[in-house]
């Protein structure tokens, strides 16, 4: 059996002197009394009132008058900061908007109906100053997601793209959550691949850049990709596991800086296994956002609310961002979500599932358009009968290069489909942002890769 | 408030008719008569003893009687297969190892005490046939990790790599959950990046492979590589949130097919705000790793033995794999997982911080070494004071570059630090694998990029 113990010591630069160090156990106090270091998220539930504590963060707001000082610590537990009061005396000039501070105190009752506890400050210790001159947020001013975007290392200090992280953070979550209770595994799908999975497309390319390798050797022996989608990754396991799901980044070298394209963004890809038509997808597909953005809703009210109110009100269900079909048949629907089904045959990629039903000839591709945003998510079932499915690949002239994904038809195939939906246009979605570059915390697109 | 109806129809090549479905509500029903549809893993529970059930998977072992045929069916919903019991009239010749059935019938207590429930067959469909001759996999027989490595689009139809990706899946949740119940907030980290973080290293450069863009001009402006870690991004995260951390793919194009390196690996990497030494850090990496293991340990138990058993038996705590040093030094402390620490300064990069202990001169910095891995962690506190980190990157000329990490240091800096812990190397230490293309899904490493 497996044993955890863990032991310490120093390596010096001579590697001569080796201290064997105790066993880390309990719990390490930070400070020498006996103050409880709370985060501000746990202070704020009152549930410590009355207790020594220690709060660390960040200044959103300093206020002074003739015998007290105000301010506000977040330490991105929360929306929703610290109220600080301490004497007059205590002020710091280094205490302003943006610096890091450690306060010691008395969590006491508040005596305003704003906030539900305030920190009596026995101790500050400005950490970290931030001059108020240089740094490009200012107190009190609401500065737009169009500047934020500017400052992609300094951005998380705002209210609203905090706000916007804490959601990402639970929608991810949720998501991971909606798949680990309905029996699906996880599977870490490629990132460099050596298949083009949509056959076709904007595909970067991956080579080392350093000097090992010539400019007539691959470092892969062959072409090497970043993935597209994770979809054949996910079909192979869909051989042993009926539900199996990915998340994690794709890749578009579209040179496009358009609200809605992002050369790197994230998928949510699932695949189930002896599916009998497309509704056994629909019905997951549902599920999930509905199970994801219940919880979203539940576990992130301030966050959500932030975005609703003050981020971007107004900017809910607005059309701009679709294509005019894609417009016209959410509209006509009564602009709730739509799913459209059965493409034409020649539109989808060789392993849709032929609907066999000529002379309109369709497949069994479902799309799922939501207003404001277009398509969200994308699937299909996939062609599981060998003969139909070498026919295509022949047809397209790709049965060389698809050798392994015949096998799996060969081998035990069942019926199976599956679907991606793109994480960011699910967060735009759900908290009505305009710009996809607003809801990813490092934006990549065509001429443009900070930091 | 976001209202999630959501409804249904078909478009026609001609886009024509549109038909409106109705709302998808509730669970629908796969077949026409009232078997349950479960789970192996379900049915196995011995819950539904009694019940119409229906169980659809993948034929592990057939075995014929006089009267009656045996076979189990997996799912990969467990380790364990269930077995059905059907009459010899009911025998199908399509019936055969690695083929796909749906089965329906009662579900029994078994006579048996090697498995606790089976199932009695009243109809059997072969779903998906798989010739016997042509299948590389052979009933009964124990193929080796090297054997199915070869077959990545198959491989994770044996009961060993099955095993390897439940436990790569719940260990992936259980660091999730460790984080999650811990307060830090997840933040995606880019995959394409104008960073170097190592300041030097085998770096992927990424290229769109299309005609779009000229030799002469680059895609985003500036050149991109594939990632190498996601500590500078976090540490960005670190001044507006006291924990932050990252789970996802790095890279390195390292010239190499050794059983320790992979060019596309996992790392999971933690910050952690207003430190105060290392032992910050490594009360965190001791404890995460605690608890995924422990959670690992206690919802695969079957997964787990089986590597214990039969595929790894005798493999683990095998020290072949470490260099020398780092053997002796895990040797020395006992074969247990040892932390080193403060390394000498001029061996670490410009972000570790400065101990200030001349003439020794060290750095905080820290690795976790395991036995038979070796380094399983590496981590370190940053160099939050502002002119130290600029002295030092003027020194090694990186100033220009890293104005904006430097930012991070003028505007409210605080004591930081984190980590980093290679996910296939964990994955090999609580498993005994030798090799680390047996713990990832599909392994990318030079001359390798199958699928």
């Amino acid at each position: 059996m497996f044993q955890a113990a863990v032991q310490t010591f120093s390596v010096s630069a001579a590697a001569a002197s080796v201290y064997r160090g105790v066993f880390l156990v309990g719990f390490r106090r930070y400070c020498k009394k006996t103050s409880t270091k709370l985060r501000v998220s746990e202070a704020l539930t009152g549930a410590e009132v009355g207790a020594d504590v220690k709060v660390q963060g960040w200044v959103r707001s300093v206020r002074s008058q003739k015998n007290n000082i105000f301010f506000h610590v977040n330490d991105g537990s929360s929306l929703k900061s610290l109220q600080v009061v301490a004497g007059a005396e205590m002020n710091d000039p280094l205490l302003t908007f943006g610096s890091a501070v450690e306060v010691t105190g008395i969590l006491k009752k508040s005596p305003h109906q704003k906030q539900p506890v305030e920190l009596e400050a026995e101790q500050i210790r400005v950490v970290g100053g931030c001059n108020p001159v240089d740094f490009p947020f200012k107190i009190k001013e609401r500065h737009s997601l169009e500047y934020i975007r500017q400052l992609p290392h300094l951005r998380c200090r705002t209210n609203a793209f905090s706000s916007l992280l804490r959601i990402r953070s639970e929608a991810t979550a949720a998501i991971h959550s909606y798949f680990k209770d309905h029996g699906f595994v996880q599977i870490h799908t490629p990132i460099i691949t050596s298949n083009d999975c949509e056959g076709a497309g904007e595909l970067f390319k991956v080579e080392p850049s350093g000097p090992d390798f010539g400019d007539d050797e691959e470092f892969f022996s062959v072409p090497a990709f970043l993935t597209v989608s994770g979809q054949l990754h996910l079909e192979v396991m869909s051989g042993a596991f009926s539900r199996v799901y990915t998340f994690g980044p794709t890749f578009r070298a579209e040179n496009s800086q358009s609200r809605r394209h992002l050369a790197e963004f994230f998928m949510v890809e699932a695949e189930i296994s002896f599916t009998e038509s497309l509704k056994d997808l629909t019905k997951v597909m549902e599920d999930m956002f509905r199970s994801a953005t219940e919880r979203v809703l539940a576990r992130c009210v301030e966050d959500v609310d932030l975005f609703h109110r003050h981020v971007t009100p107004g900017h809910r269900w607005g059309c701009d961002l679709m294509t005019e079909h894609e417009k016209h048949l959410v509209k006509h629907c009564g602009n709730v979500p739509v799913f459209v089904t059965d493409y034409p045959y020649d539109l989808k990629p060789f392993y849709a599932r032929d609907n066999q039903d000529q002379p309109r000839h369709t497949t069994a591709a479902v799309d799922l358009l939501v207003p404001g945003i277009g398509e969200l998510c994308g699937g299909s079932l996939r062609e599981e009968r060998l003969d139909l499915l070498m026919a295509r690949l022949k047809q397209v002239g790709l049965e060389d290069n698809y050798s392994w994904y015949l096998d799996l038809r060969r081998f035990g195939a069942v019926p199976h489909g599956g679907f991606g939906l793109g994480f960011e246009r699910y967060l735009q979605c759900i908290l009505g942002v305009d710009n996809i570059k607003d809801v990813i915390p490092f934006p990549r697109f065509s001429h443009s890769c900070l930091l």
